[in-house]
């Protein structure tokens, strides 16, 4: 690879490595050659992983880790890496063997991805992690600024809960209806009751929480459907 | 939590911090209070995770990514986590409501697993980086030195080169017998022959790659078998 065209690698990346050879690994498919970026692929996910974990904590203080865990995934999924390694046109610099070459490799998802994730681990090897941060900064800021905490999907509990105080109704009771199996296998049945619309629903569930939620989903649809 | 109990706790996990409110948060179960500590849980798991990931990665430079990532989630797992918790009486400060508190939750390996992910988040939070590697380093310093790469699970095609090797044999040939199927979804039937042992298998596979696995696995089985 030519140092021109490192340089345009490292212009589209916005970082220039200490330590070049790591730049070149980062976009070595494993069908080229030995030296290939599967290692720092797997550096480069769990970076990626933890900094995204860490901007969401940080923003959304108020967001329960189920939706945290949710937007996380969301963000670092498949689609979402290769479409920012598309936009920079990182598919150009994969470096694939004859058979990946042939078959349009640098267009496929997972290689796209993968090198993304690669470049990620690289860059932290090479620098650490204040240029990493700011590297997925630059990349997932508008990712990260477009999430509107009111649009993740709310649990079943607190859709029917907020239904109920925007009617001024009271709230629903969850009771414990029966508790069956032995201690590590336990199947919580949970009743649901709002008195004042006359509803009582079931839930089932290897929780107390999940069989709540269950409950409180049936009740839910009840609601909506009596309103 | 009187100053004395909170002095224990720092004594315990080593770490003393700025910011008391979080230690107590990390120690509150969500049976307890609205102010527990899934949130820290979130983030001390990736922190977590990120740090075992570089361990590994700077330890073994010649384990390849699916080894690492098999070292990784042994590591973290919920038995290695709670078992640390428990060498270091974690259970006694856990902050449980009052059904947790009848049925034991304070022994309950998720229970005790969490906690510690929580005090990850919350030395993270507190303190940076850099006291989060030392806790991490202190804790997992015994298992990371026990790992013996030798020791770890080797590929199919890895052992049964490595057997051929040994006896001075020629080393297998792999052939594409056929791909059939879309682009998409390919069906690989790969022959894996060792002329000198007159064996001669047949793998199947969605990749390549997995197919020679399957084909060298049977391989290495009748190798064994005529030894």
């Amino acid at each position: 690879m030519d140092k021109e065209r490192q340089a345009s690698l490292s212009r589209i990346i916005h970082y220039t490595f200490s330590d070049s050879t790591l730049m070149i690994m980062a976009i070595t498919h494993r069908s080229y050659s030995a030296q290939h970026n599967e290692r720092l692929e797997f550096l480069g996910d769990s970076v990626l992983s933890f900094l995204i974990a860490e901007e969401l904590y940080k923003r959304f203080p108020r967001l329960d880790e189920g939706d945290l865990s949710r937007l996380r995934a969301q963000l670092v999924k498949e689609s979402s890496l290769s479409g920012i390694a598309t936009s920079i046109g990182l598919g150009d610099f994969i470096r694939l063997g004859e058979g990946e070459l042939k078959s349009a490799g640098w267009r496929r998802p997972s290689i796209l991805a993968d090198t993304f994730e690669a470049i990620i681990g690289a860059i932290y090897f090479d620098g650490g992690i204040e240029p990493t941060h700011q590297f997925i900064l630059r990349f997932f800021e508008k990712q990260l600024n477009e999430i509107d905490p009111k649009l993740i999907q709310k649990d079943p509990k607190t859709l029917l809960q907020e239904l109920l105080q925007s009617k001024k109704s009271d709230l629903p009771i969850y009771t414990v209806v029966s508790i069956e199996g032995e201690a590590h296998s336990q199947t919580f049945t949970i009743e649901c009751i709002i008195k004042k619309s006359n509803i009582k629903t079931q839930g089932i569930g290897n929780s107390r929480r999940i069989a709540e939620q269950e409950a409180a989903s049936k009740a839910y649809q009840l609601m909506l459907e009596t309103i």
